[in-house]
């Protein structure tokens, strides 16, 4: 099967088609989204968990080519949370990671909105986020900001971002956001002082002290990204006053039961929000697979808002 | 009525009893629990919550003396979770915050747990723990660390604690403690490296990044107190590899709803445990109201195995 391979470069190579373990199918991908999980591995810093495949690819749709022994119907089309492998013709996923195509959405458009979705909405269980909450999203004109402000909206919830510029806001505001940071003029920790009941975070060290300012008693800040480094410094004092917490999370190497939980509750929480059209795909720019390194140049310049998606079939 | 004042030292001294406040009963003080909160209160770091009384005591026990508009009965014993005043011969105390006396207990044993048995359980449900699961407690032998221990093992757990010196060490194995590591001889970090689904810390700063490589995947740690200080370095990329979650929480300031909520909680969990003698009140010293400097003092040298309670009445 053709699929990218990282060797100096994403090259469009020759490779076996995966064979299928218990419990697997093996689908045929139209599509596959294009995650920040995927440059990391691609410059050798984020290795796949032990027994995933070691193409890139943490989300697709597609169809089932071969359902190997799950009893489900060959040609059924999928949506698919992966441990890797997308970057590629064909797949081998656990049957606990297959979602239906949400209502009315395309499979290309799917395949954008597999991990944002799961992303955000396990993470904001675990923080407990409610109607009525202030929740602060850092890089709102993101993939994952542009799914959160119209999950958190369709929650009930008032929704703050940040954003650099003026044009990432207003597609922000168009999404449904309240209060808009443009992080470049503004300190948000001023804006935002006390006032977060949650904070989905992916700059990490950066952003450390300015969010347990931001933090309303009992608050609860999410990172699931460290584009502003790894290590900072923590003002427990501060954070003790709040009665705040901390947690750092992600999916790719959580267990395939841990997985299955997150993908059924997601396809029950998030699919209706798409089907009644509380929540659009932000699917922004196709690029075709053997162009794969052109994908990753649009996504680590930053310019892109909403998601890139690589079609196969 | 006769309290203790912070006054260039602790002297009793005379002071107008407390006026109630719709929904609160004045109770005659029996005994009241010395904690490091009044430590830290009586050296000026810890001043009350707006509304609370100035006069130290964060619990007692006593009776009911003026059930004010509550319906109570006067004459009825009861422990109590105080804002503050429990150093007095009357204090003020919300409905939601009385407790009935656990069975077995005289009023000066009561006086000894109640902090405990609220600030422990509270916490290790705010992080899950449940049977199975591993528990690091730090200062094992202090009057969180019996309390803890003997708590966690109620609920099935496997107790790793901390402590300074080979006697406090052997109390803790007598409460139930599982692994035992002495802070002076070895690194608890190593010892429990990746192992700790739950860790309860008083130490902040201090263990920061320690506590983060003895966390499980998925585990929490609880930090309850700063005496290793109120700064450290966070390092958000082995927080995340994990899923870990950090939380600084503390009890005095929680408003009235919360803290009846915590009461009831822990009243229903934890005094069945005291009635079937799977936890025992560590109650290790009484000193007499008058004496309230001394009380501090055994504290503050850290030389006293569970708890001290001042006798009131």
């Amino acid at each position: 099967m053709r699929a990218i391979e990282i060797n100096d470069g994403l090259i469009l190579t020759d490779l076996p088609a995966p064979e299928l373990k218990e419990g697997e199918v093996l689908v045929k991908v139209h599509a596959t989204g294009v995650n920040r999980g995927d440059l990391l591995q691609a410059a050798g810093h984020y290795p796949p968990p032990p027994g995933a495949s070691e193409i890139m690819g943490l989300e697709c749709a597609g169809e089932i080519a071969d359902p190997g022994d799950t009893g489900r119907a060959k040609g059924e089309q999928v949506a698919c949370l992966l441990a890797g492998g997308g970057y590629a013709e064909y797949v081998a996923v656990p049957e606990g990671q297959l979602m239906s195509i949400p209502q009315g959405l395309s499979t290309t458009e799917a395949a954008a909105i597999v991990e944002v979705a799961c992303t955000v909405h396990s993470n904001m269980q675990l923080a407990g986020l409610k109607a009525g909450d202030t929740l602060l999203i850092h890089g709102g004109a993101g993939g994952i900001g542009t799914f959160a402000i119209q999950y958190a909206k369709a929650l009930g919830v008032t929704v703050a971002v940040t954003a650099g510029s003026q044009e990432k806001l207003q597609l922000c505001e168009e999404l449904g956001a309240d209060i808009l940071i443009n992080y470049k003029e503004e300190d948000f920790a001023e804006v935002m002082k006390n006032k977060c009941d949650v904070i989905l975070d992916i700059m990490g060290a950066k952003y450390l002290e300015q969010n347990i300012k931001a933090l309303a008693m009992d608050g609860h800040l999410v990172i699931i990204g460290m584009q502003g480094g790894v290590k900072g410094e923590l003002n427990i004092g501060r954070l003790l006053t709040k009665r705040g917490s901390i947690s750092a999370t992600a999916l790719r190497a959580r267990d395939l039961a841990d997985k299955a939980r997150i993908v059924a509750d997601t396809e029950k929480t998030v699919w209706p929000m798409i089907a009644d059209g509380r929540v659009k795909h932000q699917l922004s720019t196709t690029v075709p697979l053997d162009q794969a390194a052109e994908a990753h140049r649009l996504l680590k310049e930053g310019e892109v808002t909403g998601k890139i998606v690589l079609t196969v079939a």
